[in-house]
C-alpha cells in the first residue's frame, strides 16, 4: 500500500514499478492523457495488495520496502532505486538542494538497518560515516531498509516574514475598490409568459444586463447551457449567476438555484522557488481568513530554477507541475481547515511567481528559459479556470496569473511593484527581490528598467554548508564580541540552532569582517583560536559548538560559504550599478531603496551595507518589505485596477540582459570584496573599520 | 459481442443489461459522468465474452439473442425487452414514428423463429398476423429470436431534394467574401535574440498582428500554451496558427509546426427531425466536395419533436444526443470517404436545425419547449468546439449553431431566410417551411414576423398509413384518370412503390378532389368501384394494387389519411392568414411566396393550391426551393456576413404564438375544407371544379 502521488490522502495498492509511484484507482482510470499515458499505458503497473499478502502480478523481482523514521512511513521501490527516489515517491520532505547530483550534501539519512550501496562522497565526515550516515541521493536500495531522517535533514515549518496578525490586518483595507474576476449575481428572473417567451438564456442575460453586468460579450460553456433550464426553475426563477470578467469578454461559468448571497472567497498564492505562501481571503471585505506557507515540494528536484528546469527536461514538466500543485493544494487544505470554510466558495485565485515557477506549475515547456536568449513560452496569460490548472478549489473559479516581463523577471516582481506602488510615484526607486535570483527594478512613474543578476541561492541557504531557510532552528541574528570572537545569536522559534538563514549570514559576514576575523577578500585573518577550525582543507568559523545545537554537531561557516556569499552580494550590487549606469545615474540620485525577499524577519540593513550588498546611502531611504509578491497578489485578487496595472507594468518595463553584459562582469568583479574594491563608495563603512 | 453505442466501429463484450446497450472499453473506463454514471456506476454491466463461450459474471438469467434479417445482425437483450429496444440497441434502422407507443403501426417485423409475446393491435391485418407479422414495439422477447425486417419497414436511402451536382454547382460562387470562423495563418516568426527576447506567445501574437489578425482580444487554452515552445521551434520558427474568430474575441486553438498552406474544410449540417444532410465544403473556394444525407436515428424515438422531447424526458437527453451525433458522424464518415479527405482538416462547422433538434444534439434540456409558454433553454449560441459537441472532425474546429428565435421557429428557418435573402429585399414575402411543424415567416427588409402552425408530420409521411419520406420507392407524382379513376404515378428511383411521400399525397388529394372521388369535406363520394375498398371500417382508395408494389400489398389512401392531410394543409393556410391579418394585410399584397420542405423534388404548386395548402394567387409569385436550411448553413459556413446576418434576423423577428390564438383556431376551422370554406378565396379552383 502507498499513497497516490496526485491525492496524498488516498491509500492505494496500484504502483508503477517504472516510476516508483502510486496512483489511486481514480488516477488509474483517469482518461487525462497527461496522467494515464505517463503512468498507465506506458508502464507496468503492478497490482499489489500487501494486506492480502500477495502480489497480484506474480513474483516481483527485487522490490523492497523502505521505512523512514521517525514517522515510520513505508515506501516500496524496486531494487536499485535511490533512497531519494523513495523519499520523493513517498512524499517525504527531504532537503535535496542539488536535485540528486550528490553535490550539496543535504539529503543525509542514517541507515538503521538493511542493505544500501552508497557512492563515496567527501560531503560526509568520517564520524558521520561511522555513524551510518549516507546521502539519500547516492545510496541505492538492495534490501528492505529502515532509514532515520536526522534533525538537520528534516524540513520544518517555515517562518514566513510578514505572516503575523499584524500583516493580515495591514492587508485589510489596502484595497477599497473590490472588483474580483468572478462575481456572483443573485437574480430573480421574470416568469416567462406567452408574451415574454424568450429563451432561458436570453432571460438570464436580460436580467444580468439590468443588474449592470455587461452582457454584450458574454459566452458560456455547454455545461452551463445544459443545466440552465433546471437551475432557473429549481427555486422559482431565483438563481445565482457566477460571471468571470476577462480582459475583453465575460463568461457565465455557473448558474445555481436560489438567489441568497453566496460567500465568495479568494486565494492569493505566492509561488516561490523555495516556499509557497497562500492567503485565504474573504472577497467581500478583503479579510485574510487564513495564511499558510510551506516548502515548495519541487525542492526535491533542486534548489534553484535551473535545476528545476533540468529536472523538467529529464522527467517531464508534469512531474514538477504535480509537485507544485500538491504543495499548493496541501496549503489550501490547511487554510480551509483553519478558517472552516467551504472549498467550493473559493472561486477567485491569483498566482504570483517567477517565470519558471509559473511555467512549471501550469505544465508549460520551460527549457528555453535556461538557454540563451532565455525565452519564456508565455509571459502574459488569459484568465484560466481553477479546475484546468489543477487547484482544488471551485473548478469554475477564475485564475489570474501575474504576468512577468522576462525569463528571469517574473510575475512575483510585478506583484512586488503593485504592493510597493513606486511605479505610480515620482521618487526614483531601486527595488530588489533577493530570492534565488536577485531581480532588480529601477524607475518611477515615468519609466521602469529591470534586470536579473543571478545572485544565486546563498541568501536562502543554498550552497552554504549549514545554510537553511528562515525556519525553526535557523540562526537569524548574530553579533560577535570583538575581543573573544565569540558569537551571540538568536534562533527562529527560540530553539537550539540547526543552521543559519540569510539574515544571520549577512550579520555573520559583517561581524567577521568588522571584528577582523576575515579580510576584505574573505580570507581568514585568524587561525589559532578556539572558534577557528578546519573542515578538511577548509578553514571555518565555529558559529555554534555541537553541544549548543539541535544536531549535535558544530555549526560551521566555511571559507567556501564566505566566497559564495560574497559572490551573491557582489552580483546584487553590480546589478544596481549597471542599471543606474544605463540611465546615466548614480546611487546619490536614488530616492528610495526597497528590499524584499526571504531573509527572515530581521534583516539588518546596516550590516547589509557593511558587506556591500546594499549601497552606502542615507539609511532612511531603505525600506525592507518582506514578501511583497504575496502582497501584490492579494491586491490583484481583490481589484481589477491592480490586475490591469500588472499588465501595464509588464508593458512598461524595459528588460536589460546581464548575461552578455561586459559592464556587469566588470562591476561584479569589483564588488567581490568587503564592502567593495572602491572604498570611496562606502565611506561610512571605511570609517567603522 | 456487440458494437459500442458511442463508437459503432468497435466490437465489445461489455454490455449493460439494464439499458440493453454495449459500451467499448474506452467508454467503460471513461470518466465523463454523462457516459459512465449512466452506463456504468448505476448499472449492472455484465462482462460477456461470447467468443470464450462463457459469461464472466456468472449465470445470466433470461438473456436472449435477436437476429435481424436480412443482414443477420445479432443483438443480445434481456428477457422482456421489446424487439424495438433490440433494434435501437443494435443500431438497426427501423421506422418507428410513434416512439414505441404502438400507434403508428410502422415498425412491422416478421417473426421467423423464436418466442415473442405481442400485444394485440388493430394496426395489423388478419393476413399480416397469419404471416407472422408483429409490431416491434409491441412484442417482447422470451427466447432467442430471428426476425425479418420486411420491405416496407426498412429505411432506405433518402432522396434529398437538391443534392444533385446541379445544386452543388449552384452553391459554388454563392459566397464570394470567404471569411470562415477558423482561419489558418501560416507564419514565419522572427528568431529570438537577446535584444528581442519576448516570450514565444508574444512573438506569435506580434506576427499574427502583422498578418492583419486582430490580437487585442485573443485568448488560448492551456494546451496551446503548453505545446507552444516545441511547436514553434520544430520547423525553424515556421508555424501555422489556427485562430477562431468569435463574436467579440478570438482564440488561438492550435499552433502546428510548418507554415505550408493547410487545407481547410467545412461542414454545413442541416439537422432535420426526419433527415440530416451534410455538405462537405472546401473552405478556400466554396466547392461542395461531398453531400450526404440520412435518416435521423432519433426517429426510433418518434417522428416529431414532441415525441423526441418525451423520450428525452424519459431516457435522458444524452440518449437523443448520441443518436443524433451518431447519424451526423456516420454521414461525416461517408463524406470523408467519398471525397478522400483528412478528417483533421475539417475545422469549420455550421449546424442548422429546429430548436428541439439543436437542444437534443447539444444535450440541452428540451422539456420546456413542449410546455406552455414553450420556452427553449438557449436560442443563440456562442461559437462551440467540435470536440465538445461530439462531432468527429478536428476537435479544435469551430462550430456555429444557427440561432432560432423561438421554441417552434428555429435556426433552420433563419438559415432558410439567409438562403432566400428576402429579408434583404423590398418585396413582401411569405415563406413557409413544411417540415413536421410548418414554420411561416412574413416580411421583407423592414420587418419580419414568424409563427409555427403545428402542421404535423403528414407531409413527411407521419400519421399516414402508407406515408413515407421522399426516398426510394415513394410515389411522388400522381394523376388520376377522371373516367376510370385509375391513377398514374411515378416513383422515386423508378422502382416498384413502397408508399407515398408528401408531393405524392398533395397530388393524390388534389386529383381525388378534382375527379370527384372525394367531397370538399374529404368524405368519399364513390363507394362501388374497383379502386375503392374498406380497411376495417374505413373507406380507402387503392393507389397501387399489391402486385404492382414492392411490398406485395395494396397501397391505400384511407379516409383518416385524408383527414390528417386536410388538417395539415388547413393549419398552414390558417397560419398564412393570421400572420397577414396581424399586419392588416391580405394575400393580394404578397409579392412572393417561397415554399421549402421535404416534399420531394416534384411538388406541384398548382395542386397545392387546389387542396388549399397555398393561396390562390398569381402562380408566378410561387417559388419552391427544396432544402433551404442546408443552403443557409452553407453560406454561413463560408462567410461571417451571413453568420452576423443570422443573429440579426433572430433579433428582428417578431414571434406570434398560435397555440393560444383564437383567430388561428377560427381560420383553421375554416380551412378544413377543399380548397376552403370561403370559395371566393380560391376563384381559379372553383372554376376548375
Amino acid at each position: 500500500m502507498g499513497r497516490c502521488i496526485n491525492h496524498p490522502d488516498r491509500e492505494t495498492r496500484f504502483m508503477c514499478m517504472k516510476h516508483n509511484i502510486y496512483l489511486c484507482e481514480e488516477c488509474i482510470q483517469c482518461r487525462d492523457p497527461e496522467i494515464y499515458c505517463k503512468f498507465r499505458s506506458s508502464c507496468p503497473i503492478w497490482y499489489m495488495d500487501k494486506r492480502a499478502g500477495k502480489a497480484a502480478a506474480g513474483d516481483l523481482p527485487g522490490e523492497f520496502k523502505v521505512v523512514f523514521q521517525p514517522d515510520n512511513k513505508e515506501v516500496t521501490v524496486t531494487e536499485g532505486s535511490t533512497l531519494l527516489d523513495a523519499a520523493i515517491a513517498g512524499d517525504i520532505p527531504l532537503n535535496a538542494s542539488c536535485n540528486g547530483k550528490g553535490s550539496c550534501g543535504k539529503c543525509k539519512l542514517v541507515l538503521v538497518s538493511g542493505e544500501g550501496i552508497s557512492k563515496n562522497t567527501p560531503l560526509l565526515t568520517d564520524r558521520e560515516k561511522a555513524d551510518h550516515y549516507v546521502l539519500a541521493c547516492q545510496t541505492t536500495v538492495h534490501s528492505d531498509i529502515v532509514a532515520r531522517i536526522p534533525e538537520e535533514t528534516l524540513e520544518r515549518k517555515l517562518k514566513i516574514a510578514g505572516m503575523g496578525q499584524a500583516v493580515t490586518d495591514r492587508m485589510k483595507g489596502l484595497v477599497t475598490d473590490i472588483t474580483p474576476m468572478l462575481t456572483h449575481y443573485p437574480l430573480t428572473l421574470a416568469t416567462p409568459t406567452l408574451d415574454d417567451s424568450i429563451s432561458d438564456l436570453d432571460r438570464l442575460l436580460r436580467c444580468l444586463t439590468r443588474k449592470g453586468c455587461d452582457t454584450s460579450r458574454m459566452s458560456m460553456g455547454l455545461k452551463v447551457m445544459r443545466d440552465l433550464a433546471s437551475a432557473i426553475r429549481h427555486e422559482d426563477w431565483k438563481v445565482n449567476a457566477a460571471v468571470i470578467k476577462k480582459r475583453s469578454s465575460s463568461e457565465i461559468v455557473a448558474v445555481t438555484p436560489g438567489n441568497s448571497e453566496m460567500p465568495s472567497l479568494g486565494l492569493a498564492v505566492d509561488i516561490g522557488t523555495t516556499s509557497i505562501v497562500v492567503y485565504l481571503v474573504d472577497i467581500s471585505d478583503g479579510t485574510v481568513l487564513a495564511a499558510t506557507s510551506g516548502h515548495n515540494r519541487q525542492a526535491a528536484c533542486g534548489d534553484d530554477v535551473i535545476n528545476r528546469i533540468v529536472c523538467a527536461e529529464k522527467d517531464g514538466v508534469k512531474k514538477l507541475s504535480r509537485m507544485g500543485l500538491s504543495t499548493i493544494n496541501g496549503l489550501i487544505n490547511e487554510a480551509i481547515d483553519s478558517a472552516a470554510v467551504d472549498r467550493k466558495s473559493i472561486d477567485n485565485v491569483v498566482l504570483s511567481g517567477n517565470t519558471t515557477m509559473i511555467h512549471l506549475l501550469l505544465g508549460i515547456e520551460p527549457r528555453y528559459i535556461r538557454r540563451e536568449p532565455y525565452i519564456p513560452s508565455v509571459s502574459s496569460f488569459p484568465v484560466l479556470k481553477a479546475g484546468n490548472v489543477g487547484l482544488k478549489v471551485n473548478p469554475a473559479g477564475a485564475v489570474f496569473v501575474m504576468p512577468g516581463p522576462a525569463g528571469y523577471v517574473g510575475g512575483d516582481i510585478v506583484s512586488g511593484l503593485i504592493y510597493t506602488g513606486f511605479h505610480r510615484e515620482e521618487p526614483l526607486t531601486l527595488f530588489i527581490d533577493v530570492g534565488t535570483n536577485g531581480e532588480i527594478v529601477l524607475g518611477n512613474n515615468e519609466w521602469l528598467m529591470t534586470a536579473s543578476c543571478s545572485a544565486g541561492p546563498a541568501f536562502e541557504g543554498g550552497g552554504i554548508r549549514w545554510g537553511m531557510r528562515a525556519e525553526e532552528g535557523a540562526i537569524e541574528k548574530v553579533t560577535i564580541d570583538p575581543d573573544t570572537l565569540a558569537p551571540t545569536y538568536s534562533v527562529v522559534g527560540d530553539v537550539a540552532p540547526r543552521g543559519i538563514c540569510g539574515s544571520g549570514m549577512i550579520d555573520l559576514l559583517s561581524e567577521m569582517f568588522l571584528t577582523g576575523i576575515i579580510q576584505p577578500t574573505g580570507s581568514f585573518n585568524v587561525d589559532d583560536h578556539p572558534r577557528i577550525t578546519k573542515d578538511g582543507d577548509e578553514t571555518a568559523y565555529i558559529l555554534a559548538f555541537a553541544h549548543e545545537t539541535a544536531v549535535d554537531k558544530d555549526i560551521l561557516f566555511l571559507k567556501s560559504d564566505i566566497d559564495n556569499l560574497i559572490r551573491s552580494k557582489g552580483a546584487v550590487y553590480a546589478g544596481f550599478k549597471v542599471l543606474l549606469n544605463q540611465m546615466g545615474m548614480d546611487f546619490s540620485m536614488v530616492d528610495r531603496l526597497i528590499i524584499t525577499g526571504g531573509f527572515g524577519q530581521y534583516l539588518d540593513l546596516e550590516k547589509a551595507v557593511t558587506i556591500g550588498l546594499l549601497p552606502d546611502i542615507e539609511r532612511s531611504k531603505f525600506q525592507y518589505l518582506g514578501n511583497s509578491s504575496i502582497g501584490g497578489a492579494y491586491m490583484a485578487l481583490l481589484s481589477e485596477t491592480y490586475r490591469k496595472e500588472a499588465i501595464d507594468i509588464c508593458n512598461r518595463m524595459t528588460y536589460v540582459d546581464f548575461s552578455s553584459n561586459n559592464q556587469f562582469m566588470d562591476e561584479f568583479t569589483s564588488a567581490m570584496f568587503l564592502p567593495h574594491t572602491d572604498l570611496n563608495a562606502f565611506p561610512s563603512i571605511t570609517q567603522k573599520n
